[in-house]
């Protein structure tokens, strides 16, 4: 159920690619969801058609390798999980694509679980009686 | 007011035009938005600077046709009107676009009046007294 | 803490710049965050690959000067910040980049505290013990 889309500055494919699996696999290993439960985005952003712009909230020296991290997901993690997530996220980050945990900013978005069809035009968290 | 995300990969012109149709006459028919009230973005992933990943959660087969649709709208919907717009959804996306409906994922996010301003800096559901 | 995508059709960089400065500007002025809390995606649209849709709900003439704002913060601004925020954002852009108030459309999405980690695998807001 988590969607994510990640952002990064003139990534090559290789590189999203490891960033997807890192942030997927801090998802199943803190959170607990199901290996398959995969849905994201990926952008490389040339710089001059699409950009990425950054400060230095809250004292973090940032640069271009910076990546966003927007995950969606259904209400309920305890903080304590949330930490979790976010802490894994910077370490695989960092051991799968050499990311500095310094550049790696994550945020998350709750909504509910009628707020979900993977498919078929089905609720599946929240079926109708006939589904 | 919904606002919506559309990701597709590899899409051309005409297929991005045309899910961006099924989405908003579902949302019309079932969730009763006037027919102007039309936001969207609609994105063509090219598979190397952009890319889209997705797995078998729950069950479901899915191949490169998959559709992210990310729409987010005031609180308030029905758990029945958004299962209905969900299938209405789906069935226009095969009925406009060939898209079998396994392949077409949406979610919600919502959020409240005041949240919203969609033109003149003005928020036209929760305005000052003086707007 | 505001994450905000910018979404503009055919925009150049210097255009993209710009927006994406009046919605800093006026999140500082009217919000309060600091100067240093920018976190900023901006895409431009080819109008082919990607693409905007807009009606004129809720009876406003746009045209394809159009910018989409979505700005994705902590819960707790009170609707007269709100408000102010939206009207100083329809200036500004107009001021920077001669974009019409009424091709302005911004949403707001709020989360809470633990729901931020700007780096470092940490949650700022809601730290743990012992980080």
């Amino acid at each position: 159920m988590p969607f994510v889309r990640i952002d990064a500055l003139r990534a090559d494919t290789a590189r999203l690619d490891a960033l997807g699996r890192a942030v997927h696999d801090a998802l199943v290993e803190t959170i607990g969801i199901p290996p398959g439960d995969l849905f994201q985005v990926l952008t490389a952003h040339d710089g001059t058609h699409s950009l990425m712009r950054y400060g230095d909230f809250p004292d973090t020296r940032r640069d271009d390798d910076l990546v966003y991290i927007s995950i969606t997901l259904r209400s309920g993690r305890t903080p304590d999980r949330k930490r979790a997530l976010y802490r894994r996220i910077a370490e695989l980050a960092h051991s799968y694509t050499g990311t500095e945990p310094r550049n790696v900013l994550v945020f998350l978005t709750e909504n509910e679980l009628i707020d979900w069809s993977f498919s078929d035009g089905v609720a599946h968290y929240a079926p109708a009686q006939d589904d």
